[in-house]
């Protein structure tokens, strides 16, 4: 069994339709962080919520259901996850960071195959 | 580049078919939060889990596609997490309610444009 | 209203197309912890992302959306949780899992209905 060690769990809040150079930012951050060789990224649509701007959005209002909440989560050392950190601090315009240590467990079996 | 301060993350875990006042709980829970003047809420809709009841839900079992799995999580100071707790304790009958501290940064650039 | 004790919340990423014996990877490590007696999992789908393998996944591309990141979270004691660890081990190929401390508060006030 591998054992656990010291890494930083970064989570993106901000809105779906927000943009970076006219794509979606959520895929502006990720393309990045590949880039910057982090250990992976993942994108979770919420169905509701509100955030800085204090409006609220839903998927059942169907007009505002391209506005919905996205969370972009990164788990990789704390070095790496402040690679990222310029690149956020210049395309977030409006949105909400965190930063949480974690133990983690890495598994990448599948180079033998 | 803005500093990180010190903050609450809020989640809640329940079910997306649980009501409050015959709405659903997590729209009365983002509500509630609003009213509170709270930073943000966001409300993710799990695809599979079982909880306090130990039913499994599934979005692939059709007749219990109304039951999967719910989180709304709220970042905000711990005051202000706790202003939400007493709605919580009334409203949630059956979930799970975690707390953790994380390290916050708040983008709001969009209040001069 | 119910004090926080200390919890353990377990997070695991890897792909939607994972499998264990023929069945979804996600689908294995739920049933499992419900066979273990655990206190609940959920099961959150992601829109886009990357892994131990480096390749992107979206739902925007068809072909791959068949391997949109999942992660699946389970909160419990730090001694419940190490009982799925041995599963984990011999059934997560390609992916990552997290350890954090989180307080909990367990609402369960159905039993009596």
């Amino acid at each position: 069994m591998k054992l656990p060690e010291e890494g930083t769990l970064l989570r993106i809040f901000f809105g779906e339709s927000d943009k970076h150079n006219s794509k979606p930012l959520y895929e502006a951050v990720v393309v990045k962080a590949r880039e910057l060789g982090l250990a992976g990224a993942t994108v979770i649509r919420g169905i509701m919520g509100f955030g800085a701007d204090s409006r609220m959005h839903s998927a059942k209002i169907l007009r505002l259901s391209s506005d919905l909440p996205v969370i972009v989560e990164i788990v990789d050392s704390k070095e790496n996850i402040q690679k990222l950190m310029p690149f956020l601090d210049e395309v977030v315009q409006e949105g909400l960071i965190t930063m949480e240590k974690v133990r983690v467990i890495k598994y990448r079996h599948k180079d033998c195959g």
